[in-house]
């Protein structure tokens, strides 16, 4: 039932239970005139199926299916719990979430729960079991997808409540002696030290910074409950649901889970893709006015391809000590929501250009994506989101986004895999540990990571983000801008790695230990001497401070590095740091120590050229990726460009 | 007892109970020598009047009335319950309200009680009651003020305590039964469904926004709240002191309870007018740096006029059908409290210009005063207001303002009515359905009401603010700026008004039904057939970014429209809605898409010149104002402007 | 045992329970070898010598204790108390104090306790008398520092807790009736007065801004609960631990508590000195972003100087009254932390230039610090700190300060007092009641005082900072830029003083009674006789707004006066008070009304000439200070300076 077609497809999220009975027909053959082959439907209908405890009303859901099914169209049904009913919250609740001073959220919109409640936990899975009893062997369901955007709007950790004690039996389970905990912690640092696993609460509302080291601690509890909460739903649907595909949809560079683990027991991931909302409100720190002004109405190219990239490598990508638990990769990722006009969540929300959606479409495929689901139907005349469009207006004319999709031409666009030889790595437990302590405000894990990636971009490289403990055998240049966090096993995935490839660090890699410290012997810890060198000492950079090495000019980030058996490549030649190492090279191995995008394009170029990857410069707002033998062109400027003889309107992709 | 002297007048607010009661006689003839009429006392006097409850201490009260008797002043008395005392508060701690995000609000300054607090509300009529038994037959007091300024310091809303069933209550009498509720707001948008009344909690620290119906719903809620309060009070009032007048002292663009509503059982509004303070505290979203230095010093002329306009058609200007539940206007409106030195709540205070305290007094007589009260006698010298100005200083002598009010000429202010044959619509239940969704950052309802308004006075209009369900019959030219609510009565209204008038109708016209949810058929709703066209598309701009109508350059907003019936008259040259329409014009009927300050100026100017209404443009500062035959020119620059070959000097009046 | 060698000492901040003991005897002989004499040890290791209640763990500090002896070393040694362990807490969560918004802040950092719980009291006595029975003897023990950084992190004032019942009996003794205290805070203003103590919270979460006279007597509650928990500590070390100094380490500008009360029990105040955060973080208001580059990386010559004038003198510049009952002085100020390399705790933290650390130890020697000793000696490698550089790095290499410290020259860089005849007021009172109600955003009572600060350094002058009731006899020229709150006995104190000395006084000098109200009389209340006039107007100027005093220019802040018997020596030349006095002259006093650092440097200029004092203007960066008969010329820049004939490389001092 999945999709073997190995064409791309396209889809579209509605929600029947918002319009009245009369129209569902008419809106599913308009559907598929329009050449959609998906609905997804009921992320958020929980009130609607079950509106007291146990009264299950499965009448309507059961006709909003049936009538997609006859008018040829595949459902792809969600388990309601990302919006749990004002009976079950005012009856428990206990199952509220408590946010980062401790102060409990409340009903009203939605991701009102704590992951850690296993009252919750229940009910969630009580009304998967019921939905899947219902609909697991629908012909018209090819697949599930579990609750929605976990982590959205800040919902991963909870500081109180059920997450408290959730907090301390993960501690006891993980270190088993409160002595283990102390010492991995550091906490004979400020007389932190516990006696009794009950006196450990969530990093909240502390006096001052709290430990780092449990501040990482609590962020991977609270990973690990999104994962198994998804697990428990997982198992259910494979259940009672054989056949179908299972795929949750994360959203643009959430990162307060670890989406390797939260991805395992998923067929394939999906995320949510909303360029102009992107670069708007989730745009890495650092990101100035003028490309938010200049990709208004476009989004950033390298910003949604990043997207893409990450989370189509979740599964491929994954840490090898993943993969045997890991369910088989069935088919590649999805655009489970498709920005297709205006979103309505950011300060500002710009019309896309002409010629976006097709754009963003092309690009979603070209960047390895099977389906798009846009979303959404027709915009909602209720409630939260009147404001973002559908591809059909309140009043169901066709929005300017419709006639985009219709125009679309895919022909050739199969599903064939992505395949490059360049690897950026990636590391949640990396991210969380750099930005609890960013020590230049401004510079981001994220910030850092989309430099590497936008230079790789920039020199046409089509890449895969995968974590730094994965397979990384078949890449010949493998970028790792942050890994912060680093161990002996990945200190020895990576000395590997390097008998074949050049190996690109940035600055801050190997500087923590597992639980969060610093080494004793400095950094970079394990990996030092595949590095041939260790700190000497680094920079914060306030935004009116620059150093310079040669004609490059780094800003936010400066650190510099004593070779023990490194030759040195480049030195700082202003600053405090003058006349020290910015960057080592050894072997094949390359460590970049200042934050500056002309000085990392340099040499990533350079990497590239010796491993024979063709680098290509490409002018700004122009972009090239390759699928399924197929090079497509992406122009991200609102005006044309010219580009080897062939002329780009704006807003529009071509195939070479 | 009302002013039935035809006459403009002047007064001022003291305070006896702050200073020993020796000075009182020697205040009160001074006050009389500088041509004071009214005093206005005892608005926070409640601890002294009432020491412990029950135990009235009317003495110094007593004392205080008959000074200002025996030398010639009429006496404004005030309710005291802008300050419930400790003793009230310790014993009733219920009384207090609760912040946005749920926090108990605590006794040490004023207005820390709960609208919806019955238990308030009992000591609220109790106090009323004794000052009205003890006061109301005095023959100084000529008039009464109910408690002070509602709504300072966001104290309309209560997110928590007596509110919380008081809202629940005030839903279940409006909806009956919880499925018409349910529908209302469109609760099956993310399950959010209820199933019991006491579900329903204020919108308060939801995970993410709360929905806008629910938000709407709990504004007028509130709103009703101080609506009834204040009738409760003035009910007293009218029983226990016949012939007096009660008014209330709104406050500067406060828009958190409908000001028509609660103006209803009063004889006239009054306001409180802070000029330099509203310009650098109050001033719309968007009033930049330039302008807020330029006026620093004098507050801008339209601000100051627009609040004028507006409170002085809170009774004349009202809906048609509150006329006949609406105790009869006796008298135009007053200006309660009338800066003549510094504020002291601003983040910067600086000093008015020389002249600006008789120039706030000219406009104040020209837009509609019939007295203008100044804040306050004598400068406090203790607790929170130490730094604010009065007449006299901290040590006695005349401060500034004093003596401009001591040179200020009167001749011929009479008190006749403001006529004019323009009109401007606002209606509060827009304006909090608007700006809780605003979509563009720093576009509020008020900054777009004021775009229309401030075009019509730099044109040279005299004009009324009305509401939209309100007689429009008198009004050559109606401009809606921002009518975002649409019924079918108030689409009734507006029809019947194009019979006569020119309409011009500003961006989010009749966006919304009456229970905040979108039109089933889109915008403009009921007014499509006035209109003669329907919404293509909005376009919220971040501040980098405008799209041109010819010359003609919008930022912030732009929305074009599908014609059926209308003209286009305006279409858009850049920017994604180039070559759509941003102006329909429809018979006298104008809706303009584009947020553009020129092209609504010169919309407006041909419009009124239809109307043969005699635009004329006004040099930067300068504005004309008319009333009881008389044409006043203001000078709001502080330097010398030649108009018509009259010199005004800086921050000046005169008349033509 | 005090330093008694009249020899300048270095030191260093040590944590022998951070690292295994096998590397204790290494670090001091390498802390010996650098020419350090004293190691501060302790001051965070409550968890580790009292694991639970009453289980005392001596023997790792006996050994560390002894080992440092062994080496020659001098130990300071602290009490634990500014880290309560966890069991403490969690057994009493009463000791947890709440923040301005009332809620309890959380375990899980540091300074988590509320200074007025009797039972955390009861455990600080019971830890000091513990730690001083097994020390207080110790020969290498030779002096004591009490808890650490008292304030640190907003942690003087406790909103909730056991501060409210300490404050109601505070304000119950020294107010003995609510009446007095009614009328001290003026209460019947919005009806605030109470009628039993039990009423009287902490001002927090009030609708708008609690009472001034509220707000400072808290500040003076919580500050004297500072000083009598420093009292009970010191008193117990004097016991137990004889012959030995007792100091505490204050910090930067901190000023919730009076510097002066909570010093006169120790022997000598110390203070902790991070130049570049101090910058970066703890600037006052208005120190732009230029200055914070420039000195981005050498903290600002005069912050640094200020604070350790300020600390130097609260012993010998502490008020008459408190003379009686302090501890005799028994030896200069010390620095007791210096930033030796990165701090980690700024919004950005770059490294320090090249020379910054020897020029830091230079300049504090030269303002009279007896010792100054590093932070720390190796960088940590857990925990909160682990981006906080040390004298070693995490790898045990010697960070780039340490070679500072080794070439250091110190010949004859004795420990004579510093002699000046220039003095500048400060009150911490003043400084309170100036920053409750500021009045004009971004001036504060340090950017007011440190303006005039600044002005004498530029000028060339050695300054003392001393209490304005304190012995003023041997001053020249006394410069008060900011004593706001005035009394009949400081009046007294400087009209004696003017009979010796010029006198200096800036904007809202005796503005504010003892109990914060305004005289009834105005400004200058008991000082006019002094300075011969009285306040007219104060003028607060935006940013955007300037007023002119002939070629100076005022910004922020103007006031204007009516002389009486004083000169008029300045007029405002525009603005509103153009025409008005600026500066008025009465005999040796002279009062500044305009904030303007041109119009204050040429008066101060022309001061100290009258006075004698041959005032030098400076060049930007470069910086003059003297102490036992040698002049030390620094250079902030980073370039080098030629100066009379004389090249300083940048970041270097020399002596004249």
């Amino acid at each position: 039932m999945v999709n073997n077609s190995n064409v791309f497809q396209l889809g579209v999220c509605d929600y029947p239970e918002h319009v009245p009975q009369d129209h569902w027909q008419g809106y599913a053959r308009q559907q598929k005139a329009l050449g959609l082959t998906y609905v997804r439907i009921g992320e958020f209908a929980w009130s609607k199926l079950e509106p007291l405890e146990g009264e299950y009303h499965w009448d309507w859901l059961d006709q909003a299916v049936n009538t997609l099914h006859v008018e040829g169209l595949q459902v792809v049904l969600c388990t309601p719990t990302a919006t749990p009913p004002a009976w079950l919250i005012r009856a428990h609740p206990e199952i509220l979430p408590f946010d980062k001073i401790g102060k409990q959220r409340e009903f009203g919109s939605r991701r009102h729960y704590d992951f850690s409640s296993e009252l919750y936990r229940e009910h969630s899975r009580r009304i998967t079991h019921a939905l899947a009893m219902r609909y697991g062997h629908h012909p018209s369901v090819v697949g599930w997808q579990t609750d929605n955007e976990f982590g959205c709007h800040d919902t991963v950790r909870s500081y109180g409540g059920a997450s408290v004690a959730g907090f301390q039996s993960w501690l006891e389970a993980k270190y088993g002696t409160l002595g283990a905990l102390n010492s991995a912690w550091g906490n004979v640092f400020w007389s932190q030290d516990y006696n009794a696993w009950s006196q450990i609460l969530p990093p909240s509302n502390t006096v001052t910074e709290a430990n780092p080291s449990h501040v990482l601690d609590f962020y991977r509890f609270s990973s690990d409950a999104v994962a198994s909460f998804q697990e428990e739903q997982v198992s259910i649907l494979r259940d009672l649901s054989p056949g179908r595909w299972v795929t949750h949809n994360f959203m643009i560079f959430f990162s307060d889970f670890d989406h390797y683990r939260a991805s395992e027991c998923l067929d394939f991931p999906s995320w949510d893709s909303y360029p102009t909302g992107m670069l708007e409100f989730f745009a890495p720190d650092g990101t100035g006015e003028a490309l938010k002004t200049k990709y208004a109405r476009t989004g950033h190219p390298d910003l949604i391809s990043f997207n893409h990239d990450l989370y189509r490598g979740l599964k491929g990508g994954a840490p090898l000590e993943a993969v045997s638990r890991a369910h088989p990769r069935t088919a590649g990722h999805w655009v489970m929501e498709q920005q297709c006009g205006q979103v309505n969540w950011a300060p500002f929300n710009p019309l896309p250009a002409e010629g976006a959606v097709a754009l963003w479409t092309a690009q979603g495929w070209a960047h390895g994506a099977d389906a798009v689901v846009y979303f959404r139907w027709r915009a909602a005349t209720m409630a939260q989101e009147v404001m973002h469009s559908g591809l059909l207006r309140h009043n169901e004319t066709p929005d300017r986004g419709y006639a985009e999709v219709k125009a679309l031409e895919r022909e050739g666009w199969t599903t064939a895999p992505v395949k490059t030889r360049v690897a950026l790595l990636h590391d949640y437990e990396s991210l969380w540990i750099f930005d609890a302590q960013k020590h230049s405000s401004g510079l981001s894990y994220w910030t850092q990571t989309l430099t590497y990636y936008m230079a790789l971009r920039s020199l046409s490289m089509d890449v895969d983000i995968v974590h730094p403990d994965s397979d990384l055998s078949s890449y010949s240049v493998i970028v790792a801008p942050a890994i912060t966090l680093m161990t002996e096993t990945r200190a020895k995935n990576l000395e590997a790695a390097a008998e074949h490839a050049q190996i690109v660090f940035g600055p801050r890699t190997a500087y923590r230990t597992k639980s969060g410290r610093t080494f004793e012997e400095g950094q970079f810890g394990p990996l030092t001497p595949l590095v041939g060198g260790q700190l000497e000492n680094f920079d914060s950079l306030r935004p009116s401070l620059e150093v310079s090495i040669g004609d490059h000019r780094a800003h936010t980030w400066a650190e510099s590095y004593a070779p023990t058996t490194a030759s040195v490549r480049y030195t700082y030649s202003s600053g405090p740091l003058k006349g020290h190492a910015a960057v080592l090279e050894h072997g094949n191995v390359t460590v970049i120590g200042a934050h500056s995008e002309t000085l990392i394009a340099e040499i990533l170029s350079a990497k590239l050229e010796a491993a024979g990857l063709a680098p290509m410069p490409m002018p700004e707002g122009l972009r090239v990726s390759n699928r399924a033998g197929k090079s497509l062109v992406m122009n991200f400027n609102e005006e044309a460009v010219s580009w080897f003889g062939k002329t780009l309107e704006g807003v529009s992709f071509t195939e070479l």
